[in-house]
């Protein structure tokens, strides 16, 4: 296997579109999801990201990474204003409309309008949800952590409420995302479906691990 | 479709493994990536993360999340020490493999040992890659952020070098990550295969979206 070296002053001298889609593939697959907000006169926005991730279970928190002064800087107000916001995965259904939501679009306008995608408001809930979305996640806007090594944002709530379709819902917690069509994400433009290869069991040092089955046991048990 | 509404009262009340469970299944399909550490005395370390994150591209950065409380706090140590650092992907080859270097070992056990992954240091870089890693990056230690939510610590590094193989990249600066045999996982535990659905071209306003072939070109030129 030919391999290629770069060092950080190939990339550094890289073309910028270039640069861009090198790094953004380094992390390797991401989630696809539609964060939705309204601003404090109930204009609603949508966007997509690539960039939640789960940062603790007690309590419940996700966070992700907002470039304020990009496209991503009305879904920024909007949560700082109303300091309420959605997370809702993507799946196969929709995912080229989710994709246009990153379109520059004026602040005025709804990317719920432009790409056809329908905002669904849950009792007492602000924000909007999208009514496609198989997996729609109700957050209150808990921290917004600057970085100053580039000037991005973390945002990071609490989850509020949660629905989901009752049969992902495995018995020991885990939502069996595959089935219910979730796109996940390479580089900046790439949209895959997946395949299990199956669970494995909890790591311990001198045990070997095993395959589970979807809901988390073993497939024989040992006398 | 059979709903599940889920309030953060029925969340906080779950069985603490349920919960677990749940919340790391919200945020979609994950990034499978070794790290790869040592400390001052040049004692090997790795641990498998499912967090990592694109931060930006001009610095070249990507972030990941580290509990220092648990299994990871060997990782954290290491990196506090000696400010360098590997990401090496996760391949099917090896990816239950990688899921064993969860397992809590002593500190003075290697992963790499327990794990048989292979240690492979390249020129002038003291922390240890994984050779049978498709695409392997070297980091320096530019900053680390206390996430005082729930004392979780987000680390950016700066990428100074990536090895990875020549026909996976691509010439827009795409890396063919499902030519490479990367894994994604969901939840804790399940690891999965993908398959493109295909690239889609930049989103604009009033334009729709094309889909673009692997190299980012689209399929019909019109004149």
């Amino acid at each position: 296997m030919d391999n290629i070296r770069l060092s950080s002053c190939d990339i550094q001298t890289m073309e910028k579109r270039q640069k861009v889609q090198l790094i953004n593939s380094l992390p390797g697959f991401k989630s696809a999801n539609l964060i939705g907000t309204t601003d404090k006169d109930g204009n609603e926005n949508l966007a997509i990201v690539s960039s939640v991730i789960h940062l603790g279970s007690s309590p419940a928190l996700l966070g992700f990474i907002l470039r304020p002064d990009t496209v991503e800087r009305h879904t920024y107000t909007n949560i700082q204003q109303t300091e309420q916001y959605t997370i809702n995965a993507v799946s196969e259904e929709f995912y080229q409309r989710a994709h246009q939501t990153s379109a520059r679009y004026p602040k005025e306008v709804s990317e719920f309008n432009e790409t056809g995608l329908t905002p669904f408001y849950d009792n007492h809930f602000d924000a909007p949800f999208v009514l496609e979305s198989p997996i729609k996640i109700g957050l209150r806007l808990v921290e917004i952590i600057p970085i100053r090594s580039n000037g991005t944002h973390m945002i990071i709530g609490e989850i509020e409420r949660v629905i989901l379709p009752k049969y992902a819902l495995r018995k020991d917690g885990y939502i069996n995302i595959e089935s219910l069509d979730l796109m996940t994400l390479s580089g900046l433009d790439n949209y895959h479906v997946t395949q299990s290869v199956g669970r494995l069991s909890y790591a311990k040092p001198e045990k070997p691990i095993v395959p589970l089955d979807i809901d988390g046991n073993t497939f024989f048990i040992k006398e």
